[in-house]
């Protein structure tokens, strides 16, 4: 099946332009790597993997990616937020899988980063690791907890490996399993470009879509969903959840990114979304604009920030909504349909008949 | 001039019922005062004033509303909130009025409590003031101060004789020399039912617009505001804000409350907005179906919440999506265009051409 | 060894009375149960465990507790915290290890949890566990993630049958590892009363130490720490932790846990603490006193909750304050010299010293 | 009256330097000014003021001192803090009052301002102050609403007037009716050292006091509370207020500043407070180290932060927690005996019985 992005189809969500690639991966340095699982065994299905992204492709632990996080409806088991919220750096990849995973996800990621470093969980003290989260019971056997440590560990090997490389989006990795506005979800991403003294810089965003009332469902503005003839039954309807994860070369401080983190909320809105009582709609986010040094030389350092008196800052809040925005639209146009757990089946969004009633 | 509210055209927002009058009003005891300021004397366009929103018909002081408040963006003045977070009540009306006026408004709102209430600000302790603002410097003097205490009192006088009244919309109140969008703003409203154990309850919404980009707008999804030829040029782009005022007889918690509170991001990221970033733009909630003693009798209380595992919270997060969008859209077609400051105009949201662009 | 408590000294913390064991399982249906994991083998010193801290005697799930966090500094990994701050609710027990073994405790909670409810997972939705950490790697190897998911489902087993006894304190189970204030550290506990209508009710504080400078400790007001002779060289000064863990079965609803767990802090700070750097000191609050039902029957359910005009909520905050400063001094009267990894030791606290030197 | 601070009786807090005064003025470019209203007419005692504290002796508008703010018990009124926490920057000096003068404090200021610069309220946007308040009806007629905006601006001058000089401490300013732990309290200030690359940075806390019960105040560790004999049958047990305002020429950002402003509370609790309900607990802070401009030349700027892996911020926290300590004991040292509304009477700490208890 040749799957295509939003704007292959002309499709396009606000007023600035997309990096090259239109991807997360279009801030230098960010890559992702998917694992994903997809397997059958009598009553068993397997519909579930790991996403991970990589701040950038130094070393993560030594030098931290400042960062922030906001919580739109917390529903939501991810991990790592306490310590991001308090210390604005991150020092792990940022890990995606489904719920019942993260513990393994975590452990994984963990093992990875001590066979790098032995001072980690030693001399230099701890590591904290961000892993997010949706709930893929509709299609995958979450019970079975079938994803391990060791899928963490190769996700991030494979995301080394994808340096510079487009991120593979729809039923892929951690969104193997899961499903939006009644269709089937997954993993989506898009990027706009903003300007800073002339320069430009990246806001990547990619999501793992989870979440939604079919007869919500907003394209472009367009009430698509109550369009659809689509078949949702056996979903229950209040549950689900989106990982929303941004990425900029822009150099921030952690205040400055946790209010661009607020605007995927708004990105978020404009799909239909009322961020449900059920879903866990979380944003992380890191600029690998400024690195922060494990151990710093001296008592202080210089950090590079941008002036917040005017548009730059409202620039990047439209980064975020637009590039948010698009891609939830690519997590439901590049995902396949796939049949699960019980004789469940997401369907694919049926593309031709969205693409009529918007036109 | 003969202005209509959005749905007179036929413009509805939405999947949920309105209340009766589709107004802030149709909550049970919540009424709304104005004290419109509109002179002009050499140099000086006075073009503001006072909005009083009743929580309830008893003492609010009292007889306190559960409270709570959620912060889009946070570059505002608004006043009491520290207190409403931390102790779940409003012991006061909502005031709104222009930014520099905040502090002649508390005072009045305070002098108007203490002169019901003798032991406020003695035996009683203190009084916590909500007093919310929008910076309405484009048409009006507001380094002139010309709101006063007295007309504070004057607009929680004229909030309780409009009992049981729908609320007015446009250039009034606080909302007299609002722009929005590069129109002309100021007051709009709505309300939405949601059915709890069969019965219908209320939650209004009533907006202080005075924020966005023209180009920004959106109705009912569609980019009116790209289609509308505009003259803006005079008015700084990035700042502006909005107050959202949320109502409800639904019995719940400040906890809940916060939950449903933070939903008015989403209707207001759906009328086109990005929450720029000088934009103050602030959500105060109550409900008057629990109100808690200022002194109880006994050291328990019970209190009615709502069921927190599935549709109904979630149909309440609808119900301020929703009555948030329509209540801006109302604010824009009901305001009236507005010459003054330096000769400045804001036009009145031409309303033909965007019938015929929606249509 | 015969360690005593503090109280046993004849050394009381403040002015309200303990429960009957002044410990947490004062509190009544909760109880306390720990996994301790001591063995060495060349090169490898495993000095670490599991402690398990249940809620209720029911089930946990289908019937949540209260629940409220507060990060006093959030270097640290605790997990689901998201969700609990969302919800106000507790649905799994509150699981304490080593900073490493987190995954695997989440992860073995999740076993437990599944093994009792078919629904968990699947047509339930999810679950959230709470777990709670501190580093250990100065006398544990840490790296060797010698904690695997069955040591949290004993934990729990254990806890289970525990129900109604006192909590070991001092090197046991997650505390086994830990140093506070350069000495042996690990679980201490402590209990009050405060008085409601005429009745008492349990407020329970249950610590994990693992904070501090030597030089900084303070028994009841006096600078204990700067009069011991004390060696504490090998010990890098700034990281450590605090988990508080409060139970209580005062009915109070979310919003009121979290004021009375925030002053969990105030009674650290008595301890000599200034919440340094790399402490990650975090407070999770739970009360049984309102069990809130998975699935409702009805739209709308009442919850007791206290008057909060006076004495009652600061008595609340009074006994948090007292009883976290005395469970810390426990957690070190009660815990016995240790050598670990590396051939590190912690010495317990030497308290024929400290005696005389209070007295 | 001569009184003497706690240092004047050989009493220190902590193991830091202090500033050569020993006061928030060590901080460069701090200034701190008093207007003391001390009147009485039949059935009306006048026992309030207002302080104003200057972050700096240049444009506190168009450079902007990096702040925070952190919220201990939010029962309390003071204004600005929405702003503050979303932008982290201070542009008006810090005010304080009575909790009935907030809004004639904060319009005073606002002329004040306005007066230095025409564009503040037209083409320069808002402006954003910042007042802090506690409740002195039991001294003052504080119904009778007799500060005025002149006291604020009186108050900004006599700052100015005071650059270089150390802050009048006790009954003066807006402590001119408060009370604190049963006895007079007001204002108190304290500062200390820190060093960083080699150089000795500031840190100073200045209190405004009006909370505690008087059988919980503690002294350098010492119950001293509980061994005065006292006369506050008069006082309500639990309400009051304690305004804590940092100010440090440390260069650092916002968020680091948040977290050295939480420490305000360790200190706080070592004098017997746990943060009662009825008290509004809050923490304002300020660096002056980072300035930074209204419009900004350039889309990035460089901030100067510390490194945050160690000691030197844990130095910062201390600093906090000994200043704020030791300028609640000034407060209560240097204030004198005050006779006030309905021949309410306020005594001065007992020194001669303090002394002689403490040693």
């Amino acid at each position: 099946m040749n799957k295509k992005r939003m704007r292959d189809y002309g499709l396009s969500v606000g007023q600035l332009p997309t990096g090259k690639l239109n991807s997360i991966t279009d801030v230098p340095g960010v890559s992702v790597g998917h694992v994903t699982l997809h397997s059958d065994s009598p009553g068993t299905s397997v519909r579930t993997g790991v996403t991970a992204i990589l701040p950038h492709q130094g070393d993560w632990f030594r030098r931290k990616a400042v960062a922030a996080s906001y919580v739109i409806n917390g529903f939501g088991k991810t991990t790592g937020l306490v310590q991001v919220d308090e210390l604005g750096v991150l020092e792990s990849p940022v890990m995606l899988t489904n719920t019942f995973s993260v513990p393994a996800v975590t452990e994984g990621t963990l093992k990875y980063m001590m066979s790098l470093d032995n001072e980690i969980g030693d001399q230099a003290g701890s590591l904290n690791v961000v892993t997010g989260e949706c709930n893929d019971r509709h299609l995958n056997d979450m019970r079975g907890l079938h994803v391990r440590p060791e899928h963490a560990e190769e996700a991030i090997r494979l995301a080394l490996q994808a340096a510079g490389m487009p991120a593979a989006e729809g039923a892929v990795g951690a969104g193997t399993g899961m499903v939006c506005y009644g269709w089937k979800g997954g993993i989506g991403t898009s990027s706009r470009l903003v300007y800073a003294d002339g320069n430009p810089y990246h806001i990547g965003v990619l999501v793992l879509t989870n979440f939604g009332h079919s007869e919500d469902l907003a394209l472009i503005g367009q009430p698509v969903g109550q369009q659809l003839v689509h078949n949702t039954k056996e979903r229950k309807k209040d549950d689900g959840s989106i990982i929303i994860v941004i990425a900029t070369d822009l150099p921030v401080d952690a205040r400055q990114l946790k209010r661009i983190a607020k605007r995927a909320g708004m990105g978020l809105s404009r799909t239909g979304s009322i961020a449900h009582h059920g879903s866990g709609d979380i944003v992380i986010a890191f600029s690998n604009g400024n690195l922060i040094p494990h151990s710093p030389e001296a008592d202080f350092h210089s950090m590079k920030v941008i002036r917040e008196d005017g548009e730059l800052i409202s620039q990047c809040f439209r980064a975020v909504t637009e590039a948010t925005e698009e891609a939830i639209g690519n997590s439901l146009f590049m995902a396949e349909t796939t049949h699960g757990q019980s004789g469940r089946t997401a369907q694919a969004l049926p593309v031709d008949e969205v693409l009529s009633f918007l036109r």
